[in-house]
């Protein structure tokens, strides 16, 4: 029953769940990214107003670009979680696998995400298509709770809608997205701020990791793709945050339907990348290959060497963009 | 007395005079970017729903990521105008040499301009350093005309936003900006599409070039510059739009507060392109060289070579970033 009304109203079964329990654990995915820590820092602020405790737990540390956000020093980092608590909030995570957290099953899980990809693996769902980040759907719930929209939840919501659109220009931006984002700065976001935080502030390093894969460039019609082997990461000090976006360097050329970017992980198996202008829907392929993601941006990891995997993913890449855009005879 | 009413009501000034007349030319600066070409339509498209007559000149050629825009092949590029006109309405010069048409001193000009170093040089001036783009102020006019905005003006505009702000990440950006975003894609504008167009579109001599600067890239304590010599642009088959928002990869640099661009034209003259993170108002420095801009995005011209013209700017620049930020002793 209690499903029944989740799919009917999500946001009030979950405020439900909220209200009648004490103690939460709050988590996403691993190698979190913008919306993996602004949602999970909001959702922390709302269950502190609502008179909660909650911890703030990922696999991996939070980037440096996100380290600024209000109360991102109250995030944990740790691969097993012990209760007792009364639900986990997973957010944005499209499979219980993707935080990388062990112990999760003994928990009565709540899942909010806004994935095409995502599963409802939860007792209690919210999966919004629409929702251009999973901090959208927690400033709904906010709202929803009567609670007070901080200008440090702000803050934390806003960047969740910056760097899920890539500065409103990629996702599901739409005339309410404006209206959110509006909202938030209203509230105390500084839109110029933030993005000087997050877009403005790479390391001389990940500059360098960029003219390196620029250098392996590669197009074929609507496809490009680079990469960067593990001796690139080492000489130029990069580490794994700085190669945050480059694959959009590929998708960003006029005629490239499907960009992917390749990296070479230490013990040899390869972090993959995919960006679609919309056509095809790389998520599908993400996941035929044991990854997810949205339509537009998605990502699996693949056996090595890298030329090995560079040519698996651009083999199913071929042929995807061969069906989206058949030779008309 | 026209210029008084002005001061008080630019915009009925500005609508008085278009209701009055029955010819106009509408010109923006050389070079033209999306602001410039974006609001020209606009205000082309507003003119004939006010039932007017309207040629748009632009001294150079639309760049190719914003001919897809709705009317843009009724851009004009001349080098001369020649009457007659009512009056001639100046969007997004901050002098009128900037139009670098010649003929323009023997005309009513109406100037509509949000630079910091806008000048009063026309016989109507509305300048307002609070607009992200002068397609803000066109907007403006066309609901204070009570014009419909139609999908196609909404697109004009809605580009002027995008391209101004850098995806809403600079720039004067507040509330109201995503106020009128909202409106924009109300009125059919379609942001993921336009931002595929704009800022996904890149050719693949952009991307090369974006290689070689990346090579040429210099750090000096929050300083940041790299530059191409015009054998680059040669080898990469680059020409000059593809230049266009290179200095950004300096500027993103974590520290780094001003980053200068430097491109060595065929006859040995030295475009500067300058980008703050808002501390050090560039624009300034820019107009003390002969150019102009924003407070954190400006250029100038100056004397080859290139190593010369390096020494000039950052000789400027070490000064300017001393004088905001003072040692602390």
């Amino acid at each position: 029953m209690e499903e029944d009304q989740a799919s009917a109203d999500p946001v009030a079964a979950i405020l439900a769940v909220l209200r009648k329990g004490e103690r939460f654990l709050v988590c996403s995915h691993s190698r979190p990214d913008g919306d993996a820590v602004g949602s999970m820092l909001a959702m922390g602020m709302l269950l502190e107003q609502l008179g909660k405790r909650a911890d703030l737990v990922t696999a991996d540390r939070v980037p440096t670009i996100y380290r600024g956000l209000p109360g991102a020093e109250s995030i944990r980092h740790a691969l097993r979680v012990h209760g007792p608590y009364d639900a986990v909030i997973l957010l944005e995570c499209d499979g219980v696998e993707r935080a990388q957290l062990r112990g999760l099953e003994r928990f009565y899980l709540v899942n909010i995400d806004h994935h095409l990809t995502g599963r409802a693996y939860g007792q209690l769902n919210w999966i919004d298509h629409g929702a251009v980040s999973v901090g959208e759907l927690v400033h709904r719930l906010a709202k929803a709770a009567d609670a007070t929209v901080t200008a440090e939840m702000a803050t934390c919501l806003y960047t969740t809608l910056l760097t899920d659109t890539g500065g409103f220009t990629y996702g599901s931006v739409k005339e309410s997205t404006f209206e959110v984002a509006r909202e938030l700065v209203l509230a105390g976001a500084d839109p110029v701020g933030i993005a000087r935080d997050v877009f403005y502030s790479a390391t001389t390093s990940k500059v360098m990791l960029l003219g390196a894969a620029l250098n392996n460039l590669k197009r074929e019609g609507r496809l490009a793709w680079l990469w960067i082997t593990h001796q690139d990461m080492v000489r130029t000090c990069a580490v794994e945050e700085d190669c945050e976006g480059i694959v959009n360097l590929g998708v960003g050329i006029a005629g490239v339907e499907v960009a992917v970017f390749l990296r070479e992980l230490p013990e040899k198996h390869i972090r993959v990348s995919l960006r679609s202008k919309g056509k095809v829907n790389v998520a599908v392929i993400a996941e035929r290959l044991g990854g997810g993601g949205h339509g537009n941006a998605a990502g699996c990891t693949l056996e090595g060497p890298l030329g090995h995997a560079l040519e698996e993913i651009l083999g199913e890449l071929r042929l995807a963009v061969a069906v989206a855009f058949p030779v008309v005879v």
